[in-house]
């Protein structure tokens, strides 16, 4: 009997932060079909399971509790886990860095599809990828990198913070692979804690199975292609 | 001696959900100067406050604590000053209402203003504000408007569910009054949740002092121009 249920589409992208925290925890999970997520997402918000614009959806079956928001999701997966720190600050960073996880997917793909990349508007957000990749680099120097007390980022037990910056990066640069050594210039220990996490073998055992379901696709769609065709010109 | 220093632009906008809450639980807070803003945005990472691609950063100078990310500082200011249910749903629920309202930040301004509103794309985005503003609704109509033990919004003692709601909804409306039929028709609750908190003294001091300063200005810039212009052709 599982114990969540996730709505999400056949794709990484932001539900792979949900799978990436469930299969750390080892829950057992089932995912709704793609029939069912569409369905979910146009239905009247009185019907919906938790009012919501889009996916992912999560319920919790053993509290009866039904949530949307990768943050949110990721907040009460956190918690109910004992993934996120006792220090209160600390705590807040790991919220910041699910913000700021978010809004680079959402920058990735220019707001979910709102407009396609050209190779202009690519070679203009290649600093601000950049930077959003030192954001990371610095919060870990700052906060992690050493497993002491108070610490959050690369730590020895990877908490909420680790799994959501490897997911992001991880998997963005896996599936981008001339993204890579971007990461590997502005943030290294953050691509060798992205190595590390995805070396864990609930992480292995999830990506081979996400491999073999999605592919390689990453947020899908008209916004995949066009970063693909612009990935794939010449700089 | 302030307790707080925010840094954000002299605008509501994302800067207005902390100023609400620091306002509501009676904290003294100074506000940084645009340059020192814009000095802490355009500098590189490793010597910022905090690692941030924009404001609003906060200070806690008696936790010595440097905060970024609109979401991440009102889960720190709401676990702080007792803002937050007990219940782990709840709790959650409310990181969702607060990602939801970043959410609709984000689609009214385009994504930060990634692009200007146009006659089409406004007329085609009606439907989705009232959907949102419905998500709103009905968010509240299961888990609220009910003074209850275990409701989260439009109860007796307002929470960050509450002062987001009204923030987002009642300071939209306010600036721009042409939305605020559409309110009424989609969230009534929600539309008079954002009165009753707006009518909280100081909710009201803070209105009066950002209208001084900020006058009808919400979001500013650009994507504000052509949003007033599409506010003020005929349907």
């Amino acid at each position: 009997m599982a114990q969540y249920t996730l709505y999400y589409w056949p794709l990484p992208f932001r539900g792979q932060f949900v799978r990436a925290v469930l299969a750390h925890v080892g829950a057992i999970w089932e995912e709704a079909g793609t029939g069912e997520v569409a369905g979910e997402r146009a239905a009247d918000p009185k019907v919906q399971l938790v009012p919501h614009m889009g996916p992912p959806v999560l319920i919790d079956h053993g509290a009866k509790a039904h949530l949307s928001q990768m943050p949110a999701i990721l907040a009460y997966l956190g918690e109910k886990h004992g993934l996120l720190p006792e220090d209160p600050v600390l705590r807040a960073m790991s919220h910041k860095i699910v913000a700021d996880a978010n809004d680079v997917l959402y920058e990735m793909t220019r707001y979910n599809g709102a407009q396609a990349w050209t190779a202009a508007a690519w070679k203009e957000f290649q600093p601000r990828l950049g930077r959003w990749m030192e954001i990371f680099e610095e919060t870990g120097r700052r906060h992690g990198l050493t497993a002491r007390a108070g610490s959050m980022l690369g730590t020895e037990a990877p908490g909420l913070a680790d799994l959501v910056a490897a997911q992001l990066w991880g998997t963005m640069t896996a599936k981008f692979a001339p993204l890579r050594p971007l990461l590997d210039r502005h943030a290294p220990a953050i691509a060798a804690l992205s190595d590390r996490i995805a070396a864990l073998p609930a992480q292995v055992e999830l990506r081979k199975r996400s491999d073999e379901e999605y592919g390689d696709e990453w947020c899908g769609g008209q916004i995949e292609a066009s970063l693909r065709a612009v990935l794939k010109a010449p700089a």
